[in-house]
């Protein structure tokens, strides 16, 4: 199972796009908010707790002084992959990109672009197929969608030539 | 008494710098390196407890994805005085700074400039002094000693000129 | 009381957040206009007398070039809470931050997020509250609250797990 | 397996770190130059072929205008771990960090913190124990140790208190 | 002939001002997608190939962690002009910028500015023209034409003085 | 008389490069150190009388957070000229320059380069030169004289032409 | 007279607030398009004789790699003022302000904010007003009027305190 | 002939990397110094003529406020190579490489990367090539020599593997 947990609940539209790639791929996954700064005690159990519930990842988003991914992969035993989102007032990103990247030497966390809840969702999908040799030939066959989703604009564009 | 921590005991020849201006203004003080990341249950028992252990102001210090400040201010009801630190693979302190600066509503840090304990050690001092007449009067003394040695510097330097 | 000030009367939207703070943590406050730049005079008497007026702690806002944080904090012996504001011609608001983050050696200013009045007016009741038992109280609720708006969130949203 | 790619011998000290930690948990690598610029076509082979020589995760670090981590994620159906190395010329890291983590839709990269070679050497043992309940007990008693490290140095640095 | 290339058809509206520059000196071209990270073999093949079909430059525009012109770069022998674009998401466009133009030795590109897709053309027809004479007189009369088109606005321009 | 001012003697080394701009154009100045933050009374006084005591145009360098040259220019009717200063624990030099740059409407601060105290003086002498044909000549001097010593180090550098 | 020149039509706009101003303090003033890249012997023609003309100070604006205000002031004697300008595509501004403000030793431009065309008609008034004491006192009446401007609204918008 | 000049002589160290690249290809250059800011006519010159004495790509490296590869681009028919250097007091190269990439609409520079003359001077055999099948081929070994200096570091390093 999967697990998505987000800071704040205005996160959720671009948090759930994370939660619809692990539906393409069939895999389990829930969804909930767990705020390191207004809910550090839940934070805290649920960092404790998940790899015994049965998580095997955990996605985390979270904006500008982004603590969330940091502080649940210094407890949790699991991979975390953290996506920093470019909430209002953020300073054009920066501030949830390096709050969640510059973690320091013992505790990492896997980060995405920025708002790219998609591609946590991907990269945790990833993470699970390098022990499941049938989810990796999934993700070969979604790597190669998304090659025929090109070539078919391409044939299909008349704007656009096919060398 | 003022609590002084650190993520890391390398920082310690720069928070040492609010212990120095404490002890001038003799004020009672106590230091300790306490890590989010590495100490994560010692971080929050110390959040949950220093009220209760007569601290009054809590000044915390930490370098690349900073989050003890950010962390120890949403579970404690004290001040949380941040200063952000340069560590080495800093990317230029910038990272130290948004991530602590950068908190969401609800949960303030009072950060103070780049590796700058000694201001956040004066900051504490001001906390303090705010509800202390005496103190208040040594904080006057204090900014009249900064400009004092400017003018002495101004007297003194045959290169400068006082107008 | 805690005063409230800003640079300019545009800065009021965002500065009458933290009024509205003060307002509901039961602490008197004034809010008003004092600009570095314009009206410097009436800043350096506001700087001088404000303790003397029964002034415990300042929030300045300012935008830009922003010095009025600083100067302030330079003549006044109370502990200054600085608001960088993201105004229009503004450079994403990096300029604000900088100029009242970056203070030198010496005369601290307690820098909040951009924009983050409603954190600035937190931090000052956080202040008041280290010497005051019944005001640390409400801060710790203030801070429970907090923490049952999200779980009431994730408890009424359908799409959020508690676990 | 985990696989130890860089695009040039001279990130080899920076890259050797995610060696040593993936000795240290008893895991198997290899660790090898592949330049996506200079060696497109071993690079190319490289990716296509890794998971089908038993490599599980997979490590890349480069510098500057870094495309190997990318350039890797979009052919191997692996998780792929980006190291962005702050090489001579780098602009500060930024170049390298931002062409590592900014990663279009559909083809993540697990981006650590900049020169943070060691980081990914535990990412992937996290990745690698996700599925694996022996490993994620060593997992466990690494997070202890950098405790327990933390603790000793509070315990007999006698300028620091142990509260 | 001018090959145009971008790495998703989104880009298209941007690139296509290349075209309309080269359609305007009467130089052939071709333009199509090519994506560096969902068609790495056709991105591949192009490159390896683009010079033996009578391509004299290339123009590769992408956005974001942009390997394409970088990659086709590596791989042709041929001039490659890279486009930085700011797609959505990007941070301000640092990151397109950054992994377009901070390459490695050996490996030039050849950066316009941001989103200059028409100066990208321009710069294709100079390349072409510094062994053309006639083209060479095409490009000055382009260049004269600019100023007039400057000199023409002072002169019709009530509000503007010509000195 | 040009006024020479800076926020601290540590400045001196970079500010003394403007008097020396000026003493080789026999232009009178005065020096000395005047701190927004730590001599604020000073400051003020200085603004207000500076061009009573004949002085025509000031030259202001400060680092960090660096409000003196605005301050200036806010009390003063002369030309102000801000010389940004990389100071220690600056960000790069960031925070001199947007905080003397990024001055709001109604009071300018006439900007140049990071430590470009020798620029400053040269500014100073155009200042002065513009209503004074003969310094005018003599800044027209100044210029060719630039140029000169290219063309005699084009002239005397084996390896470089002369075309 | 102050010579307003910018360097395209787009960037009137903002640029006319600079001749608002003049008009306002009785300067004579003339504006017009000179474009550095596009009319480089215009450009030329009138930095080498813009003195000639009468011409006292020079405010230049442009946009993006901004190089007018430097070009002209490396040919005339004039003081020059840069406006940078934020255009489209321009990266927040940055581009603009570094290419007018980090100019090389010996060649200064008085930079002024991003967009500050009316600060630099103010800076324009403060540089003919230093050798002429009735334009003084002019620019030190506009300076009480910025004063008295806060000072009523302070005195009639009911939200705000008189202190 | 390709040309190289620069902004100053202490840039020749790095911009002779570009003349070495062009001695290995066997194509003939000049190299010198040309400054926009200190010699604006011998660079106004030198743009007009170089087409007209033979040569076929202009390489430019400058730093700071870098105007002179745009200026010569602005003037020339022919294609412009610039490269930023990162000079003393430059903020981290940000200066020059926005300065010299950041060219308005119609006027392009091929930027190259920070200090990158090795890499013009590719770029400028590069663009010698398209039209030159003799030239074409030694590129394309060029390319196949980058890769084989990678291969055999793999094969004689003892610590590199060679899958």
């Amino acid at each position: 199972m999967v697990s998505i947990i987000m800071g704040s609940d205005s996160d959720l539209p671009i948090m759930e796009q994370a939660a619809h790639i692990l539906e393409d791929f069939g895999i389990k996954y829930e969804i909930s908010v767990v705020s390191a700064h207004r809910t550090p005690k839940r934070m805290f159990d649920y960092a404790e707790n998940a790899h015994l519930r049965g998580v095997k990842v955990i996605i985390a988003g979270a904006g500008g002084a982004a603590h969330l991914p940091g502080m649940v992969a210094s407890i949790s035993p699991l991979p975390v992959i953290g996506v920093p989102i470019k909430s209002s007032n953020s300073i054009d990103g920066w501030d949830s990109i390096l709050s969640i990247l510059q973690m320091p030497n013992g505790i990492p966390v896997a980060t995405v672009a920025l708002n790219a809840a998609k591609n946590a969702g991907i990269l945790a999908v990833k993470i699970l197929a390098c022990n499941d040799p049938e989810l990796l030939e999934k993700v070969a066959a979604f790597r190669d969608n998304l090659r025929d989703l090109v070539l078919d604009k391409v044939n299909q564009n008349p704007k656009l030539e096919n060398f």
